[in-house]
Formats: structure tokens, sequence, C-alpha cells
């Protein structure tokens, strides 16, 4: 059976609590249970992580890339913009990655237009809501 | 029953005839087929269109916006990084947009990572080859 | 008789129907009727052409530089920010040009500050609505 | 009755004297004049002020803006490009300005393309000469 | 009672120890101590807490969000200048936020003169040594 | 007795009347009496000056420097963005400056992030509002 | 029998018409033949096309492409410098290109010293005039 | 006999007051006297003039180009560096303009290296201290 | 006895693992075991350690500050070109670090090419392997 | 008789001995010989000339302004993009020149993408291997 | 027996005597010395060259190229900042280059950070004075 | 008595052939001369140089430091711009330098504004013709 990791990054803890106008009120929870739910259905495993602390991502990707995963959905939140570290652990670890953000980065401030780890994914969807989720799992998943 | 837009731009009539070690070798005709496709199962009205004249997609933009179209998928080829006008088009239609790429435009040149479009899209989607059209779809019709 | 042209470029057909807010509700065919009625007013011949495409324009200001014109308004809308093209074709007909823009471009995103035609033009204005196109008339007609 | 102020900024006492294979040879009186006799055809009070030092314009541009006007128009001079107080003072004042320039300054060196002040007036015009006062008038008085 | 949190970030333990020609001899104690000690005089309560570990601020940040803080006095150190992650998190957070350096940041190297934090805080004061955390005291007291 | 300047730059001197919505409806006058308030209280001597003429303040702080002037409280306004000219008089006062502004400049445009004028300053403070004036005191004061 | 393709991109079809004094007054015809007969003495076919609208390039160059055509001199005019689709038509043709400029590019605008289209090209002339056009035929003709 | 103007400009005044260890202990008088008194030996009139304030040099350059001044050797002060209305004055009065710095500016602050007069004067002397000022006039004096 | 600190940074304890066709298929524990090895030859303490949490190598860096250490060899990972902390952790230590990379910084991307960290230590060395770590103690050592 | 030098700058000594696979295995002799037989041909005398000095060009570009040459071929290696002293050279030399390059620059490093000397030439062809060197010979022939 | 190069170049030959509270007192032949001495103790042959002209070192390192050496340790010197023939002659040559600077050039003027030469080498050291050339020498000997 | 050298670099043995109209129609000769006549009548003793090759100036400028120089004038010619190993030689040398330019480099192409070596000479003259020289060894002879 395929293992699918889902990892997000800074603050997205605080889903459903922070700026609930512009990230919806479900929560990181909600969000894990539909991506659990959606593997079930399509016969892969789906394992969730969140963290805030930065290396403890890296130790994560490390642990999934040794644990035999096939791939992972991640939303890097603000450090898509910021850590080459977590750049350099998506492109060491062997696995196929889909980029995700909730928003369109696109439509906010210019320091969010670039990503330093979506030229090591295999793709990025930006703006669908939870909706980038299922799709970069569905897509994972064949 | 939803009417949606299938917009193709600049030099997307030769998928399957261009550089097929990048782009695959399935034709226009297989991408808006299987558009279409999907599109009836989900219950929602999909219509095609390419063109390599910028014009020509302003005119069949405001054409959909007249015609009651929800909204439209959109991959604007290489005017992505150099139309404004197609921008303004966009922004002026009131219709929703998804901008889809084929290819991780991420990984490529420079002059790829900018996007006129993507800002006044509601989202985009990058890298997953012709399944980027279907999530796209997947997301509109809802 | 003084022959002028009225040229419109990107989506400047849809004045009156896209973003009303911005443009107001007047239609392109309203703000042709007023430029013509002033131009009879003030003893010139004034010329309307509309298009989308950027060549279409390019072909168009070349006929009326073989056709006699004395000078032309110009708004060419988006094609402002990204076309070197129109810039040559005014260079090179030796008509005199005034650039016009219904909004102020200078309040707008910074992508629309620059005009690549402007330089080639005798005038700018922006910012006036129609108003604009009536000034570059009694300019041109002196 | 409406009332219009006419203020020029930096080195424009000197016109007619400065450059006038530039600037023409009409003088800064010639200008005034014309502007106020305009004013009266339409209507409206024009109170005429220069000076060369900035800080007199933002005194001044206080003063009018206490004392009822309804709009301005301005030509900074070398100040458009450099001066964020002008900016401040216009944007606070209340009053409808529109920017003027004699020349177009599109043609000119790169730092003249850049303006502090047109993001915070109505409108702006230049290369249009003493004409382009005229036209700024005609705006505002409506 | 008024609760207020401060938070100070990277390498602010070493205060007194860390350069102590730059940054005095004080401690990071003695200044919670002050802090505090002003805060009881202004009738607020003063949470104190220290991490070098951003995502460790990020968490405490969301605690203090939840358990019903006023505000907060924050000192990011070097992660001002890198972190868009505390960036949203102090968005997010629904506090109010006043951002302190200890030394004048313009005075330093180029990169220092760069907040990402700033923009999202009520206010910013440096240069003023311990001063600036009771400055920001008195005015979140308020 | 420790005499202190209070200097205000350009068009502080419409606080109350220029946008009350950012910048409060309390006077120049208010405020400097609120400042010399404070200074009777902390047994210090306070001079207020405000002009819009960059060159007059440049006069006033030689003024002040050669009349045994301890240090001075400065808000240049705009001219912080632009003026070198107060930079090097600053820098030559051999006073101690504390550079204040009442609304948080990093929420700003960009051009309003830049200053001139801290980097020769002791310390600088924003978006406190008039109790930036008053912290600056009492940091002179000491 | 080797075919090759000679493309003429924005406003060449005004040559000997437009600015004589910089691009000489032999017509766009004039040039054709002059390459056509240089052709037939090398003993390779040559077939002309001009277009002042991108797509119709975009579309011609697919069409030489499925015809068995061995290469093609281009003269993009403007397009050099802004067209992403041009760059993308070419590289995606399998033929290989020869890049003519009729100036010198290097002693024009900035904004003409950039080629999106050179990079993709085997190789590049400029400032040679007409002989530009007979030199990239001898290359080819190779 | 021919007349030359001595401009000096920002803190200029303070020049034996400010910053002795840069710009040595003589005074502005003192310089005043030996350009003067150079003069005289050259047989040339010397005219000196000293502001603070931008506005009163663009009026002292009329005044001089209107009274029959041949050149001036100017030192704008910090204005060199932000002044565009300096530099419009000195271009448009017709008189030959020498720049000169005390200090060596290529040695200073990187936005000091920038000059926007020096390009309408000239030549241009920096780091020779008031030698330049003579070397200036012996220039213009020939 | 001399002691020095051997600290990696982000992803190194992936070497050996993670694209050994870069980095060589010899893990973090044999480097760590030569470093010290070579330490012992030498007569000089070895301290090794490594974390993926840049706040906890701050931690370690002040711990080896307080204890007395000598110098530290340090391969900050990806932290190189992003985090002002760890700067600011080395400049506080007083203690001499040389900065070492395995592979050549300058050969990848643009971003790895820039150090915040190389400026605060005494030397730094790329390119060399792991024996780029021995010759970084060899120069401790003296 | 026309007399045409031929100019080889840094490192073309060692064509076809370095980097076959990019330059060819035929060497400057070969170029050199082909390029004087098609002289004769032409009927022109074609002087041939190498260094990898910089200063030795200048000179030689001196010796032939003074030896009634009518132009020059030139590739000047890598000092066309870093040689001012040689631009300066050629446009004081009032000889024509063609600068070639055997590669097309325009696929290589950015820092190649611009030449100092191409401004300065009449033309310039890259890309066309030692055919560009017959065709600027060609050029300059007639 | 391993033949390797030491290549000085721009001013180095003043070591000793130029500026020695940088560079120290030992002078070039001291270095050459030492360099040789660890050599023969590593039974490898060094020779030694050094020229203040740029185009002599490319001319020895083709020399050195063709007389079988096996690599080289070159201090370009201020060349490393400028040359792009020097990068060409390197990459050129076959040869395995190490770069080394004397002093750490990080922590010198910006212009210094860059290194034309470094992508082109096997290793960089900066910043181990004399030592760096040892630590190159023993990697190369390897 | 006092020792002077003369050093001119790049192009000025052209003077009074290369572009008359710019540079006037004296020799290299004419100007050594006039310098060394003048330094006679100061009582110091001038040595002339001039070379093309940027190395033999770095070669003669260590001599002069060891001939016990007290200063120099130095025209680089195009080497001011581009020459960071004569920067290096002008700081290493111990000599007093003044950079003289005979035309106004602030009116030319923007690339000739910066100079690497005016930061380490004492002092920068420019557009004075031959003047400059003469001042430079004025004020080198007090």
């Amino acid at each position: 059976m395929k293992k699918i990791a889902l990892i997000n990054g800074a603050n997205l803890n605080r889903l459903g609590v922070r700026e609930p106008e512009i990230y919806g009120s479900a929560t990181l929870k909600d969000l894990e249970n539909s991506v659990v739910s959606l593997g079930k259905e399509l016969g892969v495993e789906v394992s969730c992580f969140q963290s805030n602390i930065e290396g403890e991502i890296l130790n994560k990707i490390a642990e999934f890339a040794d644990g035999g995963f096939y791939g992972a959905i991640i939303n890097p939140g603000a450090f898509t913009h910021t850590s080459v570290a977590l750049r350099d652990a998506i492109a060491g670890s062997g696995l196929k990655f889909v980029e995700v953000h909730i928003s369109n980065i696109h439509k906010r401030e210019d320091f969010r237009h670039n990503s330093f780890t979506a030229a090591v994914c295999e793709a990025q969807i930006c703006g669908m809501g939870f909706e980038g989720y299922l799709a970069a799992l569905r897509f994972l998943a064949k």
C-alpha cells in the first residue's frame, strides 16, 4: 500500500483560529481528516505531521524518506519563502512532493511570490483552499 | 447547467507535436476531450477554445463573459509572462478563472516564474500535466 | 480638412461593460461619438478604430500614415506597458500622437507606471476620463 | 463661484528666459494670464502662485485648503521627482489636483519618469505646452 | 487585570554576556525584572518568554493569544530580518505588538534595516536600550 | 537645567487638520504643550520649532547647537526620506537626537521605509502617536 | 531540395517607407527578392512570410515545421524583445533558426539589447543591413 | 571685468564649526576671503552667496544669470545628491559651473557617490579641501 | 589542552544517505571520527554537534563560548544563506570560527553564493569535501 | 587595395586545443588562413593579430588606424564583457569594426550577454562558427 | 611525479611590502618557498609563477596545460573579481584548480565578494593566510 | 626635492589623434611637457609614464613607491571603471594620488560614472581638460 505524508508548516496549527476570514473556519484536524479519508478511498495510507519548528520538519522528512514513503503533500506556510534548508531536505529525500497553499499567494505581498521549495517539488497548487490538498493527493495516488 | 470555458493560449495547439519529451505525446484534442468528458460526469458544460493570437483570446473571454459562463480554466502558455492585456481581460470578465500549467514553471527559466495573470485568477496549478486541468475543473464545478 | 485618427487598444471594446465602477458606464460607441462630434465642431475629421489584436493596430497605423492623416489619439490599453512593436509603429508613422488613459495609471499597479509608447508620442494625458480624449483632440486640432 | 489655484514650482519663474528652445518664449506671466482669462470664461476664479521654495508651496497649499478652494493645477517642476513632502501636502489638502508638465517628461532623462505627486493627483497631463494648463482647468471647472 | 507578554528572540539570552560594549552588562533577567516591575506599578501583569528557536516563539504567541492577553512587547532579535513565519504569527494573533530593538538598527548593516515584523506591529522603538521596553509597556498599558 | 529642542518638519503644522483619521484631531499646539508640560515635570526646558522649509530647520539646528542644547526630538515628516542635508545637519550638530514618527512608517508605502536621518540619531520611535514624543523626552531627560 | 523560410515580424512590411534614414529605401519586396534570388544560386528554396500579428507567426512556424523545412531566417522586429511565445515556437519547431536585425541593436535603447529569441536560435547577426539576411542564408544553406 | 559667483549650499555656513576633524577649522568667511582674494589677483570679480534653502539658491542663480555673470563655483553640499531643481537651475542659467566638494565624496557613503548636478556642470573637483575652490576659479578665469 | 567544536547544521545528519553522488557515501559519524582523530594527533580536543534546528545551534554556540573553547569548525548547511541569528551567535561568541562547505557553493544556485556567516568567521573553505574540515582543524590547532 | 585587420583576443590562441566539443578542432592558424584566403578572393588584404594581453590589442588597433586600414574583424573573446578600454580604442580608431563570436553568446551565462564593444562596432555576428568571420569579411569588403 | 603550479596574480609580488598590517611581512619568495618545500615533502613538484599582467597568466596557464601539469593553486588577486578571460583560461585548461585568498574576502568591500573564477575551480579557501596555500597543496597532492 | 609621478593609462597615448573634437588636438607629449614644466616652476620633479597594459602600470606604481616618490597624478583612462587591481596597487603604494579625467565623466555613459580608483585617491578632478593635471600638481606640490 502506497504511503503518502501530509506535512503542514509554520502557523498551520492555527487553522480555523487565525484570521478565519482568510483561511476559513475549519481546523487543521478537519483538514487532516479529509485528506486521510480521501486516502482510504483511493487506497493510499496518509500520515499527518505539523510543526512550527523548521528543523523538526527536516527531521520528519528524513524519517519519511527512510520509512519507504512514496511522496508527500507539503504546505510549508511561511517557510516557503525563507527556508533553503527545507528545499534541501525535499530535494535530498527522493520523495515526490506536491506543494500546496490554501490562499493564492500571487494575490498577496511580493515576498510571498517567491518559493524556495517549489522548484524541487513535482507540482504546486495554490488558491483552492482545502481542495488543493485533495487534488494533490489524487495526483500522487496515481 | 453550469458553463465552464477551457482556454489554451500560445503554442498549445502543438501539444503532442512540440517537444513530447517535456509535454507528453497526447494532443490538444486529447486534452479537450478528457476535460469535456469529466465535465459531463460532473454535470457541467465545457466549451473549448485555443488561439495563438492574444487578441482573439481577449475577444473570446468577453464573449464567454457575455454568454453567462460561470468560470474558466486557462493555460495562457507564454502569454502568462508577458500579457497585461490578458490580465485585464480576466479581471474585467467577472468570471472565476483557474490558471493551469502542464509543467512546473518554477523549474524553468527565471522569466517563467512571474505570472501577470495568476494574481487575477482564483487559483493556480502547475506541474501536474493534464491532471492539472481536471483538478481545476473539479474545483470550479463545486 | 485635417484628419485625426482615434485608436483604442486592448479591452477598450468592453467600456461600459467591464468594471464600470472604474471606467464608468458609457460605452466605446459613446466615447467615439463624443470625439467625432467635437471633431465636427473643431473642423477636423475623426476616424475611429479599436482592436484587441496588437498587429491589427500596427497595420491600421500604417494605413493612417499612408492616408494623409495629421495625427492620432491613442489609448493602447494594456499594450502601453508591453508593446515595443506599437512604439515602433508610432515612431515610424510620422504622425503626431497623443496618448490617453481614462484612469490615472500612477494610482495603479507598478507595472502600469511604465509606458513604452509615451516617449514617442507628443503628449500624454491620464486620469481625466473621456475628457482626456477631448483635450487631446483640441490639442491636435490647433 | 468655484475657486481654483494655479501653482508653479521650481524654476518656472524662468519661463521664457530659461531654455526657450524647449519651453518656448512665453513667460510665467503670460501663462498665468491665459489661465486666469480662461477661468473667467468658464466662470471660475483662478489664484496664481509660484515659488522655488518647496516649503512655501506646502504653506500655500494649506492656505488654499483652508480658503475653500475646490481644486488646483500644479506643475511642481523638478519637485515632482523628489518631494515626498509635496505629495503629503497634496494628499492632505482635500483638494482635487491636476498635475501638468509643459514638456513630455517621458522623452527626457530616466529620473524624470517617476512622479511622487501624480499618484495623489486626480489626473496628469504632459507634453502639451501651455495647452496642458488650459485642459486641466476645463477638467476642474466641470 | 491587563496581561502583556514580553517576548525576546534569538540570542537575547546572552544579554550581558555577548558583546557588552554594544548591549551593556545587564542581563536578560535584569531586563525582565525591570519590565515586570514597571508592570506592577502600572497595574498590568507581565509574562516573560525567551527562545532561540523561532518555532517555539510561534507556539508561545499562539498560547498568549488563546490566554486572553492584550498585547506583547517583542524583540525578535535577528528573526526580525528573516522570519515571515513570525510575521504571520503576530498578524494572526489578534494581539497588539510593539517591536523593540536595544540598539539603533539603522546604524548597523544594511540587512538589519529591513524588518518583516514591524509592518504587523503597532509601533517600533529602537536605539533606546532597555528604556525602549519600558516605553513600549507604558504605551500598551494605556 | 537641561535644554531639549522639539523640531517638527514638513506638514506637521497641519496636525489635527490634515487627515485626522490617520493623525488624530489634536493639533501641533496640543502636541507641543504636552511635551513642554512633561518637560517641566522632568525638569528639562523644551523649545519648540516647526517649519515646512528644510533650510530653516538646518538653520535652527545650528542655532540649537550653538545655544548649549543637550538634545532634540525630531519628526522630520517627509524630509525623513529625502533630505541628506538634514542628516548632515544632525550629524554635525553634536546634539543627541531622537527621531519620532506618529504613524508606523513600516505599514505605509515602500519609499517611507527608508530614513536618511535615523542612522545619525540615537534612537527612533514610530507608531505610538503623541506618546512617541513623550517617550523620546523621557529618554533624553535621563 | 533544402527548404528555408524567411520570416519578418512587426513593422517590417514598412521597410523603405518607415524611417528610411535608418532602414534604407529598399522595400520588403526588394529584400525578399534578393534572398530568394541568392537561394536559387545556392540551390535552396526560400519561402517568404511577414506579419504584424505575433500569433500568425506562431502558426506559420508550426506550418513550416510540419512542411519539412530545414531552417529559417527570422527578423522578429520588436517581438524580439517581448515575445516569450515566439521563443517557445522557435524552440519547439525543431528547425534551425538564424536571427537577423537590420540595424545594430546594441547602439539603440537599452530595452532593445535583450533578446528572448536569440537563445533558441543557432546564430544572430545584427547591423549588416540586408547583407545580414544573405549571410544567414549562406550559413543555413551549407 | 569677468564676474564669477561663489555659491555654497546646505550646512556650509557651519564650516569650521561642524566636524572640524573632517572639514578643518577654517570658516566659510575664510574660504570666501581666499577665493575673492585670488579673484583679485586673477582680475575677476567674485560674488559670494550661501544658503541652506534650496529655493533661495535657485533664485540667486537666476539673478546671477541675469546679472551678466560668466560662471560660478558651486558646492551644493548635500543638495548635490538630491536636488533635481538645482540641476535644472544650473542647466537653464547659461553659466559655466564648476562643482566643488571639500572632501572626497567617493570615500563616503554610497548615496554621496551620485551627483545630480555634476552632469550639467563643466567640471567637478573633490577631495582637495579649499584648494578645490581655487583650482576652480583659475579654470574659470582663463 | 585546546578545545575546538565541530558544528554541523541543516541536513548534515543525512550525509552518506542524501544525494551520495554529490556528497559521497561517508556518513556524519565518519566525518566526526576523522576530525576527532586528527584532533588527537594535533593535541586538541574536538567536541561534535549536529542539529537541524537553528536555535539549538545558537544555544550550543553559547555553551561552547562559556565552556572555554578556543574555536569552532562550522558547516551551517543551508543556514549559511538565511540565518542572521547564526551570524550574531558566531560574532557574539568570542570564538574563532572557520566555515566549511563540502561542495563548491560557487558552482551551485545563485542564492548559495551569499553567506551571512562568512563575514564573522576567520576563514572559509569550500569544495574540498571532508578534507575541508581537516584543513580547518589544522588552521585552528596552530 | 583595401586593408582589413583580423583581431582575436583572450584565449583564442587555444582554438582547436581548448574545449574542442564547443569550439571545434580547427586551430587559430586554420581560421586565419581561411580569412586571408577569402580576402584574396575578394581583393582585400587581411592582416592577422592575436593577443591575450588587452593592452597589446589597444596598441595594435592604434597601429592599424595609423596604417591606413579600412576596417577590422574582431573577436575580443572574454574582453567583450569587461573591457571599456577596448571599447574606447575601437571608437577612437575611426575604423569600421565587425564583432564576431564563434559560439552563440546568448545561450551561455548571463554575464556573456552584455557586450561593451558591440555598441561601437558596425555589426555583430555570433553562433556561426568560423563562418561568422567570413560573413564579416564579405560585409567589410563591399 | 605529479606537477602542480602555483600562480599568483595582481599585486602579489608586493607581499611583505604592501600593507603588512593586512597581509603580514612575509614576502612572495617566502610564500613560494614554503609551498615548494611542502611539495617536496608530499612528493609533488611545484612550479611558481607571478604576474601583474592578466594576459601573461592566460599564456602561462596554457603552457602548464600543455606541460602535463595535474593541477594549480591560484590566487588571482584582484583579477578574481573582474576577469572573465581568466575564468575561461581555467575552464579550458583541463587542470584542477584551487583558488586561494590570503584574507577573508567576505569581510571586505562588496565588490570583492563575487568571484568569476571560483565557479570553475574545484575548491576555494580564504582567510587562512599562507596556510590556505598549504591546505590547497595537500588537497591537490592526494 | 619632492618627486611626483604622472601616470596615464589606457589609450591616452592617442591624445591629439583619437577623437580630437572631444579630447583636443594636443598630444600626450604636449601634456607631459606642460606638467613637467609647471613642476620645475613649483620645485618638484615630475616623472612621466604611460601604458595601455594594466599590469605594467601596477609594476610602475610599485617602482615609484620603492623609489621614494611623494605622490602621483593618475588618469587611468578606461581602467578607472574596471580595474580592482589598479585600486589595490594605489591603496598599497603609500603614495598620495590625485585622479584626473580630461572630460567630465558625469556627462558620459552610465558605466563611466563609477570609479574603482577614486575612493583610494586623495582627490579627483574631471572636465577641466589639461588644466586638471596642473591643478592636481599644484595640490600635490604643497
